[in-house]
């Protein structure tokens, strides 16, 4: 069976995100930072990664854009996963009990009007929502709770007291999956690059007219400082088409007279938004 | 004299950028967030307030972006500074006496070498820089130390064991002055403004047109999701001249054409790159 290194501890979205991806056939293996999922992945120790790129509410992660950049490993997939929060509890916990609740600063944004309501409650960062499932499930204690997902639920033991209790439900995270090869071309692919460009003027539009050009869709821009160079940035983009199609390679033939960098990250089918659905795990 | 506020303890990087702003003739207003900051500017509280909007090695401040949106401030000035980050210590206490270290998390991560060297010590995030230092002037502990500015060193009678302990000495941050009303045109001015795009193909390089067209130069481009509508952007741009120029008048005009929302978030003179002077209090 193939394995995919994640960030977090089980029971993470990104977990969630692998087993959906990869139907479940996958055997997933935890890492402590994405740094490490990308070493895992470089050093062979799994064939494929995946990390968090984007939140449709939140924005994108950043720390994953500059990893795609410093690493040699090519995207070879994605998948859009809507994320449902749960409040977990050790059971037998009532709401009017809870006096800490643990978790991502980013679920706790994510879920800030439901926590405006609960009165006098200390909140408390951990760097991964399925760690802070694991945390309250090591005290045991009924006057703490967590902000996880229903297979940290499961994975840990603990009651989900509250379902959904995201603000926003057009809640999704869009993941990639990372490997050393590309997988074949299909003919609904995206591909993602990143450049930097010539000090020039105009550079950014005489950048995205190679694509405009050509009628190729753009579906995202991100700009990244340049460390070293205060006030440049390297853009990534991602774009319709396969970087095996003859009319991609031309815009990017043609990119590279305008860019003073340039790096294609991969063509990859573009992924569904899915809602993960929670596994039984047999060990 | 004017009253300024900005987010954190008395000694923070914003207090230091703002006071070289306004040479010094300020009164400055700690606030302990961003959007608190934005509410004394909209209350009247206070005539200006100071929001850094991005590091030259670690990207955007993405929280600012938005609050710009959402608020209805307009940019006024900006200023440069470089970041020099100082271990603080409580006096008498030597480096291999260390054993934690406060600060803010992008101040580890910009120190990263100089802490990698120190071995056997934790880091303890804490939301400021200078209330890193408030605390351990507070603990009076000689096992602990900070990182912070050299006014936050003066303001708290703190020990500077170790200067300019940053990885990277091109290390700026960008902070912009937030007001009511613009202040006059000048001849040197870079306008910025946020924008969606309509659903149409090309939709993000007809937007760039409108400045390439008319030779108005772009200095960056940011792109934020907006809530509830997954997968579009909105997208923040600075480009050079005033909005009370024809030229800029006719660019914003044509843009209003093909944007489905677009705001003007204000005109000011472009900023220099600076270094943070110490200054006594005079209480």
């Amino acid at each position: 069976m193939k394995r995919v290194a994640f960030q977090g501890e089980l029971g993470a979205y990104s977990e969630v995100a692998a087993s959906e991806y990869f139907n479940r056939d996958v055997i997933v293996i935890p890492k402590p930072s994405f740094s490490k999922v990308f070493d895992a992945v470089s050093d062979g120790e799994t064939e494929y990664g995946i990390i968090p790129i984007e939140n449709s509410l939140t924005g994108s992660i950043h720390e994953n854009y500059d990893l795609l950049l410093e690493h040699d490993l090519v995207i070879t997939g994605e998948i859009k996963l809507r994320i449902v929060h749960n409040l977990l509890v050790n059971s037998g916990t009532k709401l009017e009990d809870i006096k800490r609740v643990y978790s991502h600063p980013q679920a706790f944004f994510q879920c800030k009007d439901f926590l405006a309501r609960l009165e006098g409650i200390e909140l408390i960062s951990i760097y991964d929502t399925a760690g802070s499932a694991l945390r309250i499930r090591e005290t045991g204690s009924k006057n703490e709770a967590s902000i996880a997902s229903e297979q940290a639920a499961l994975d840990y033991g603990l009651e989900i007291l509250r379902s959904g209790i995201e603000s926003n439900h057009l809640n999704f995270t869009r993941f990639l999956i990372l490997s050393k090869s590309l997988d074949d071309e299909t003919d609904n692919s995206k591909t993602s690059i990143v450049f930097s460009s010539k000090n020039i003027p105009g550079a950014l539009y005489k950048s995205l007219s190679v694509f405009a050009l050509r009628d190729i869709d753009l579906f995202k821009i991100e700009s990244r400082p340049i460390p070293g160079t205060p006030w440049e940035y390297m853009f990534y983009l991602d774009f319709n088409g396969d970087i095996r199609q003859d009319v991609i390679k031309r815009a990017i033939n043609h990119l590279e007279e305008i860019a003073s960098f340039l790096k294609v990250l991969g063509s990859y089918r573009k992924g569904e938004e899915v809602i993960g659905r929670i596994q039984e795990r047999h060990d």
